[in-house]
């Protein structure tokens, strides 16, 4: 492993209050050395870093990662989790648990998506929501909506009881489509709306596409806010606001908690501070005119 | 596996010639079942549907995926691979060559990058670059140039040479950061440049960059294309004539090659078709005032 990435880990692992493990080796000659890796898409630009973190983590310990990707389907995760117990990892971590999803009887740790009741590593979305909202309210908005990712997730039961009061409309998926239907159902029900907090990023996308549709100017007649700050999002137009989620740290600390569970340790859930980055999607509300 | 997975595997192995193998299953009873995959950066965009092609159609194949990210580091790299070799992998799937890379003594599929002799799959870039200068020419382009990524890469040199002639300018990596630094040094050597085939897309946003601080606009002053139709990238202003690639069914042709080269079979090299994309980085030169 080179310094620089040696360097990296050790950094993550510090500002996380880790510190090295000289057990840690050991492990891989007692055991079998390996954790599966399961991911509900890879290609989610969430994912990646979060991926790299928790790889080179557990390789530095000795661990190599089984990468399983459930493509989002629930019976493939179940088929996919037997498939890695029967291969006899030591332990899991599994970012695409839905909430009913079935809790192996395996070490398993999940990240970005919690299940039951075993520990997680996230970013702290609810902080993220709260910050955004207050920004918004800081620039004087007071029709909020909120657009919210699937139901099933807890990420957006997360994000949705921070949002707090105003209109919530659903999104049926993280992506632009489902973003851009759900902004225009937005529109029609509540046309008075001047700030939307989006569920992620994608869902922002779909805003200012359904925004543009209906001869709306992002930010001048609605603010648009998202979640994750993707690759490229500082890019699009106008630049998106948005919560900016510690995806490498995450990585690293789902690893950590994972290896401290293999030790016999006692671990829990962790959520990792999001930064609120401000960019040019929310501005002040146009003042209102007067009727007639 | 979802129907939908299983549909979209077949689906892109029909398209590339393959037909179901009733022995590929028997694979994993006689071995250990395992393969490894070694990418230099998960988080560079172009990976991850690679990386989701090639595991999905292993496991289809009864042969799980150890991931190991090289973080571009040549002793990285051979670390992994020892390690990988050490944990009786059958066979592995590299990502990461570099043109000076040690050849493992395994089954071995390059994919994007070659080195040596070993089988590469990857996307024909020549023919992209090339259908990338036509479409420039077309438009009247007679003054074009190239911004390169790094010179120690197969993907650079296959690019370099399509290009043919004109003025060359070499980015050290494929960022932005590069990208910007490059097109600065092309536009004080070259001011008569009026279109620039960047290496990549990232080295494109670099262009961007520079041409806006030597207050040129893309595509009125200079046109600009890039490689690989990054996500968001169509969402950029302006949105980027680029390379599409197929990545995911490179993932795909990369596993069938290697799960080929575990029954015994000759294998040879293989590269996929790419797609030129036109968006609004590219125009039209302007005319050229009359001295004086």
């Amino acid at each position: 492993m080179s310094d620089a990435t040696v360097a990296r880990v050790r950094a993550a692992a510090d500002a996380l209050g880790y510190r090295p493990d000289p057990t840690a080796r050991s492990l891989r000659t007692r055991r079998s050395g390996v954790a599966g890796v399961v991911v509900p898409d890879l290609t989610n630009p969430v994912l990646p870093p979060i991926v790299r973190g928790i790889e080179e983590t557990l390789w530095s310990a000795g661990i190599a990662c089984l990468l399983a990707d459930t493509d989002n389907d629930e019976e493939r995760e179940a088929a996919l989790i037997e498939e890695l117990r029967s291969r006899r990892c030591e332990g899991l971590i599994v970012a695409s648990a839905v909430r009913t999803a079935q809790i192996p009887d395996l070490p398993t740790v999940l990240v970005t998506r919690e299940a039951g009741s075993l520990p997680l590593v996230a970013a702290d979305d609810a902080s993220g929501i709260r910050a955004v909202v207050a920004h918004l309210r800081e620039l004087g908005h007071t029709r909020i909506a909120h657009i919210t990712g699937p139901l099933n997730l807890s990420t957006t039961t997360r994000r949705l009881a921070a949002f707090g009061e105003g209109p919530v409309v659903h999104g049926e998926a993280f992506t632009i489509a489902a973003g851009e239907r759900a902004c225009a159902q937005l529109l029609r029900e509540h046309p008075e709306t001047t700030a939307i907090v989006a569920g992620n990023d994608m869902i922002a996308l779909g805003c200012y596409a359904a925004l543009a549709a209906a001869g709306l100017r992002c930010p001048d007649d609605v603010s648009v806010t998202g979640h994750n700050d993707m690759p490229l999002i500082d890019r699009v137009q106008p630049p998106l606001t948005t919560v900016a989620i510690p995806q490498y740290e995450i990585g690293v600390a789902a690893a950590n908690t994972l290896l401290a569970r293999l030790r016999g340790e006692p671990v829990g859930s962790m959520l990792l501070p999001t930064r609120l980055v401000i960019r040019a999607s929310t501005s002040r509300p146009r003042p209102r005119r007067s009727p007639g």
